[in-house]
């Protein structure tokens, strides 16, 4: 089988059905390194498909909460499907299926970080729309996606962000926090952002991630826990 | 005829078909002031459909802006969603669809602001795509919004927000502004809030609006025509 076979057989795998339309599927894995156009000088890289992947994906999760949380408000809904359409569990996902083994990129795919896992699943949502139209996306989206969100009550308790949960604490006990950018001397191929979090004035965690916003997350995540311990 | 039954054949003469549940449309104009809820105790108003609404229209303009501007990159298909799904845009839909006739209210219409419109074309489409599916609701959409965007190019050079245009003239030329709350004297039976804006700490314009971010928007849009002919 040569290279495009192997490309097609491994999408078929993956989506569920054999592509009509394999250029979709192949500008859906083709990074904007490559510099690719096609005759009429349009780019061609996964960036399009992700930006109508990201759409439909966003609603098939509307109509999945709107069906299974009938007591839920608009509120509530909004909040359940941001707890869904979450960077990190996108890049599990993304991860989960192998993408990145698929991509064609000029650049190391080894510097992209972590998002291009979770972009990459978004331009093929939006490959599939295309492709066979919204009910078979649709069912894709459920059963790579929405099979771990059954449980709707389990999602209500996840917590998205310490940061946050950080913040509130402090201001409820009038208690001083800032974060702090410091050096980051680890020896990663990847830049890295190292952040120091004070809690009245005295150093509580440090963390380092491809962000500064995952690295202040991730604190405020050491923070919280410290804290917790610290009460019991 | 008796009341449902007109209710109905205006829905049909709206959505292009007979819907098959007719309660979906009824909840779609069912404001929450009448504290309706179903025989589970589920909150029956347009809130809810709004919600799947909104998240459905998304995805079905994303996806027209993918098939009819093959040359604009990701940045550029967000920009000109966004100017689409615009709540004054939306709110002139749904008063050319005449919605605001057929809502169930406790509290007075006439008090409810314009976003009521733009909310109700959105619980409408949401209610379409439980009742008929993505293809039909797609089929509305075009049929009643994006009819007016067969030109991109128009819709490229609308000015989106006249405040940002104004804040970003005062930073270019180094120009001081601000915008101050003003005590509204009108005698409108809806709130009103009354902007000052200030150029060079001297008065350039005043609006009054229903939200604070619409008078100052409108304030902005003054003080862009002032200055204009200024400099002509």
């Amino acid at each position: 089988m040569n290279n495009s076979g192997i490309f097609c057989s491994a999408i078929t795998k993956i989506i569920g059905y054999k592509p009509k339309k394999i250029i979709l599927f192949e500008t859906a894995f083709t990074h904007r390194s490559l510099n690719k156009t096609t005759l009429t000088g349009d780019a061609l890289n996964y960036e399009r498909l992700e930006f109508l992947g990201d759409a439909i994906l966003g609603s098939v999760i509307a109509a999945f909460l709107y069906k299974n949380a009938p007591k839920g408000d608009e509120g509530y809904l909004t909040q359940m499907r941001s707890k869904i359409v979450n960077r990190a569990y996108l890049n599990s996902v993304g991860k989960k299926l192998q993408l990145i083994h698929l991509v064609r990129s000029k650049a190391n795919v080894a510097n992209f970080g972590d998002n291009i896992n979770g972009n990459l699943l978004e331009a093929l949502i939006g490959a599939i729309y295309i492709d066979a139209g919204f009910a078979v996306c649709e069912k894709f989206i459920y059963k790579n996606i929405l099979i771990d969100f059954k449980d709707l009550g389990y999602l209500e308790n996840k917590i998205t962000s310490y940061k946050s949960l950080f913040i509130e604490y402090c201001q409820k006990n009038k208690c001083t926090f800032r974060f702090e950018n410091c050096e980051d001397n680890g020896k990663d191929p990847v830049k890295h952002f190292c952040i120091k979090l004070y809690f009245n004035d005295v150093e509580i965690a440090r963390a380092r991630a491809t962000s500064k916003k995952k690295a202040e997350e991730k604190a405020a995540q050491r923070a919280f826990f410290a804290l917790q311990k610290e009460m019991q």
